[in-house]
């Protein structure tokens, strides 16, 4: 807020337009405890929440973690052409709402969407003018370890998400920016994305986000 | 330091290089006095410090504010090639020691250097994958208060100062980012310009500066 305040004042006609932001990485990277601490940051972003039709786990809220859905209302979504993007990631669906996000942006408000890297680089396509940040984990040992003491997935699990991991990484030519996360300091890789969004809004010849 | 020792982790190939970051803006923005609050903030920068022929101001000190140096030594560096730029600013030359960034450069550090507009357009035919910051004044009205204020200039000169403003405002396009410098909150300008350098660090393709 002040931040658009003290840019107003340009003595130049520039203008600033709000910025989507897609967040990305494998799974297991930490994507939505980055995401949870940007918003106790109190950075001012709009975060779209996804479609989901995997079970919701004990721990997650409907509508603010995810927003939870049946698989047939899914699939009515993608017919009306209500989703920016979706995917299958581990045989559930996982979708951005197409108007929530064009309803932020019209609001002027830089805006933020947490996708898979299927998922970005299909949102790539449309809007290759969005931000796209890379989540990388600080080495592929540590995501094993990681996704080992989620104690979420079988042994055979573990090892499909490692190799899709490692295939994923490859992908990172798609992106903008890359971002390590260490799981004992996330409050680095956050620091990092703002900074990213600064410099972002920052540039002279501003991005052109068009929904 | 911090940064580079948990980027160099990452899991693929990817070289991180120094950036070369060239600070500019019309006379009286404040680059002199952002730069100093820069280096107070203990930010991991090698900063270049500039040849003039201008006489030292009092508060000034030889080999920390510039080099300053004699008309006579001025042309002959020239004539050496020994600056990777030069301009006269308003009958005095400034100029960018050669050696001194590309020393810099060779030990991995990322490197800023302070110029005017004419100065950043000759480094950005030189060198275009450096990082281009104006440094903007709030307002034309704020500026020539505070050229005003600096007593330094005679009413012409300070006519002169504000015409030769508006036209080097007109070269913002040469630039990549801007940045607004408020005189009573220097450290909203550093703030911003830091998080410019480690955007740019956390690019996925990152600059090639060959010097």
């Amino acid at each position: 807020m002040k931040k658009s305040a003290h840019r107003s004042q340009l003595p130049i006609n520039r203008p600033i337009r709000p910025l989507l932001i897609v967040l990305s990485g494998p799974s297991g990277v930490g994507k939505d405890a980055v995401l949870a601490r940007m918003k106790e940051s109190g950075y001012p972003l709009e975060y779209i929440v996804t479609l989901t039709t995997r079970p919701r786990r004990p721990s997650e809220r409907n509508s603010i973690d995810y927003h939870f859905i049946s698989a047939d209302k899914f699939q009515e979504m993608i017919k009306n052409n209500e989703l920016l993007e979706w995917a299958n990631v581990y045989g559930n669906w996982y979708g951005v709402p197409k108007e929530e996000v064009k309803r932020a942006l019209d609001k002027g408000q830089d805006t933020m969407v947490k996708v898979d890297i299927q998922g970005a680089a299909s949102i790539k396509k449309i809007l290759p003018q969005a931000i796209f940040i890379f989540l990388m984990p600080p080495s592929m040992e540590e995501l094993r370890l990681r996704l080992k003491q989620r104690h979420t997935e079988s042994p055979a699990n573990l090892d499909l998400r490692l190799k899709t991991a490692e295939a994923e990484i490859k992908q990172l030519y798609l992106f903008d920016y890359v971002v390590v996360n260490r799981w004992d300091k996330i409050d680095l890789a956050v620091s990092d994305i703002r900074a990213i969004i600064t410099a972002e809004k920052s540039r002279v010849t501003p991005r052109q986000i068009a929904l």
